[in-house]
């Protein structure tokens, strides 16, 4: 037997083994790992990448030795048998995103994660020089997650065709061999992902969308499933994966509610990590209606993904569904013609701000009309706006409370306003478009010291002396002022 | 027979009679006057004035003579007869404000009315030199209304007493004698009626009101009616009066929906002006419910006067009562820790122009700290906020719409944006915070010129050249703008 090989915690063990090149294994091969630790018993499905070659990824979780074993309809892939170590984790590698105290996010190592996303819907399916630059833009950036879709995109300012795409084109050249999913596509595609993960940046990955000229959302229930589990074998070895599965899926007629069940129950069967699992939404937008939501309350929902310009909802759909509140979509900064992207920068800030201080976390995208047809939302590239510098100053202000998150407080000022934070230790209140000249708080027993916050200008102002019980204090009447109260 | 006394239509006609002081003339005496032209007969009722002096009012409509004659229950004052002749209008006088075309107002001669109201509560029970001080600043402003209770007002910022009050003082000194109305409050409150007419602008006399420390708003439903027809005797003579029957009827907890009801039939049985008529709501203001709304269906409701900071609702509740909406309040320009009372000037005009192009009407109020303790939404003084001029903007372009008034055409250009306007004629479309590069206009049959409109600058930028059809045209990415487009 092989000496072990030594693998870091949440990094990727890959096992390549050869086998024919010949039939379908896309569609013939089933190749299952087995990996073992103790009683632990983790199941990882395998792939074919092309050329004879067979993968089979797992992600350990837990440092110590895990062995595994292969099973195969393929004798020559069955009962392959090894050993790895699991080192502990790089500096800097904190395992998936998972939920935490209910209404939050942290790594697995228990780090706090707090979602500062962007979209970039089609920016991996880009010239090779946009996607670098993307990179580099996101790297500069303050967002810790993207949204990113696997197939391409057939809309407005998207309608560029991509180098290649998840399936193979057909042998005639028209349309698709559905069955047969595109080795170099998916690698070319996983190695986005896996430069996200070393910029800290979660890859939300889109796994169906209705913007489609090329027949991708109305393929068989047969090839969606080989399609997911393909998916999932290449892709969930990736720490820094979330499951989206659809953007605005109630756009895409050619699937029912069962199907997105079925969708969803897939992935809880065949990823082995459990990675956060969501869908997102379109009809909700305008109304104070959850009616066109997919139900996040079902049980293979980990979070809401939202489609909502009415953040301030946020507090209410945490407790409707009592899991994390994700406004992946509130429109985006711009100045496209489309209402959807047109938000001042002002207005976009502003959104984050109110769905933080609801208990939620908001996404962002930007959309300036570009006389190269390259919008950020759509392809990536640069960013143009003045709010993503504001979203950077409020992840500062997240990532300063000293511990834990912070959730809605109710009303801690006689303003109105809500106020999310910490019971008797940390409160942060948001005013909005409001202007108040003065706010009397009223702070359980304790001794505290006050922040005044321009959100817009970016500074923090701490206030003279200490606060205790209910005390008065002067607000500088100007609007997108916050105010952050911490116990000493 | 007397020389028939001149009067100009729509101005006051009032009929003196000496009577006895003795008694309680508020209760036991009822003296109604029959005013005939041709075939058509008003009737209204006379009030005691004090001091043995009972007196009839009549605003006539109809130029012409009018012959009169009163019935009484004491002989002195029953069968007086007498004549008047109706002059034409003051320059200036165009009547009682009317609903017109089922979603829009004019008074009487047919001017149209662009309903834009502003707030003082109890400007009225403020001092004399103050109460002089808010119509000069009345003069100088945009608004063509104003909210202004009968009552005094007990509340945050509204604790002052007044001079007088409605009813007169209970013999031992303490309360009120509530069967005896108080003539020198009213000479006062009608005196202000009268001066606000002279401006130009429409009295919304709030008739309950439940801030109070007195018991105005516990009264027996005896003493309400004659309350009530003891208003309606000395105020509908004054053509710009306009009935709000509470604000905040909901708050009101001795009024039960029933009490409403009645008091809406009062207006309608004795005003023979049948002035506009409705009732302002609290509880609705943060849903899109309007459960608690007072169902402004019913058949004495002449138009809907909302509470509500959803000013985009507009143009639904237009579609649900099929009457004006004059959203009353949708909160106040100002630095009030209250979030009632804080918008920033910017929010506060997006309001009013969300309003607008909502097919709705818009009210306006100031709500800024004072260290005299004087706010405008309570007692009037002087304006501070940034909003006024803004709003006279405003009332300039509705002013500007060569005839007739605006209402929904749902989305005339590609941006989610609603318009109003006329169809094929004229369209004001407003982006608030939205920000759009471009409008791609889809115009009827006509040739159009269009202007640029930057609201929050005041400033009006007609565009190059003519559109017809659909026309793409290029707007500044900056938020508050507005595009007009008319034909030619």
């Amino acid at each position: 037997m092989m000496q072990p090989a030594q693998i870091h915690c949440w990094d990727i063990f890959e096992l390549a083994l050869a086998g024919p090149e010949t039939g379908n294994p896309f569609r013939d091969v089933r190749l299952v790992g087995r990996f073992q630790q103790g009683a632990r018993v983790l199941e990882a499905e395998g792939f074919y990448d092309g050329g004879g070659v067979y993968r089979l990824r797992f992600m350990p979780d837990t440092p110590g030795e895990w062995r595994y074993v292969t099973s195969c309809n393929l004798p020559e892939l069955d009962g392959v048998a090894g050993a790895l170590t699991c080192l502990p984790a790089r500096p800097g590698v904190h395992g998936p995103v998972r939920v935490a105290d209910t209404y939050h996010f942290a790594y697995a190592d228990g780090t706090r994660h707090f979602s500062i996303g962007t979209t970039c819907y089609a920016w991996t399916s880009q010239p090779e020089a946009l996607q670098e630059q993307t990179l580099r833009s996101l790297a500069d950036s303050p967002f810790n997650k993207i949204r990113m879709c696997v197939f391409p995109k057939d809309y407005t300012y998207n309608k560029n065709e991509p180098d290649d795409y998840a399936f193979e084109r057909a042998a005639n050249g028209e349309g698709f061999d559905f069955s047969r999913l595109n080795p170099v596509f998916f690698q070319r595609f996983e190695r986005r992902v896996a430069q996200l993960g070393e910029l800290g940046i979660e890859a939300d990955v889109i796994l169906f969308h209705p913007y489609d000229r090329w027949g991708f959302s109305r393929m068989t229930a047969e090839t969606d499933e080989r399609y997911l589990r393909y998916v999932i074998a290449r892709l969930a070895a990736f720490r820094n994966v979330w499951w989206s599965l659809a953007n605005e899926y109630d756009i895409l007629k050619a699937k029912t509610m069962a199907d997105w069940d079925r969708f969803f129950r897939i992935l809880q069967t065949y990823d082995p990590y459990q990675h956060l699992r969501s869908i997102h939404n379109w009809q909700a937008q305008g109304t104070y209606d959850t009616r066109t939501f997919y139900d996040h309350g079902k049980p293979w929902v980990t979070h809401c993904s939202v489609q909502h310009g009415e953040v301030e909802l946020a507090a209410q759909w945490r407790e409707l569904y009592r899991k994390p509140v994700v406004i992946d979509e509130c429109c985006y900064e711009g100045n496209l013609p489309n209402a959807w992207g047109n938000l001042s920068p002002e207005e976009m800030v502003r959104r984050f701000w109110e769905t933080t201080v609801g208990g939620g976390y908001c996404g962002h995208g930007e959309t300036y009309l570009d006389g190269q047809d390259v919008i950020w939302w759509a392809k990536g590239g640069v960013l143009k706006g003045k709010s993503p510098q504001r979203i950077a100053f409020l992840r500062r202000i997240l990532e300063e409370i000293p511990q834990g998150w912070i959730d809605p407080q109710g009303r801690v000022t006689n303003n109105n306003q809500n106020s999310a934070g910490q019971r008797g230790r940390y409160y942060l209140t948001y005013f909005g478009c409001r202007q108040p000249g003065e706010a009397t708080l009223n702070l359980p027993e304790g001794i505290y010291r006050a922040d005044l916050i321009d959100t817009w200008e970016m500074n923090i102002t701490p206030l003279q002396g200490t606060l205790r019980g209910s005390e008065t204090i002067a607000l500088p009447s100007r609007p997108y002022m916050a105010l952050r109260v911490q116990s000493i």
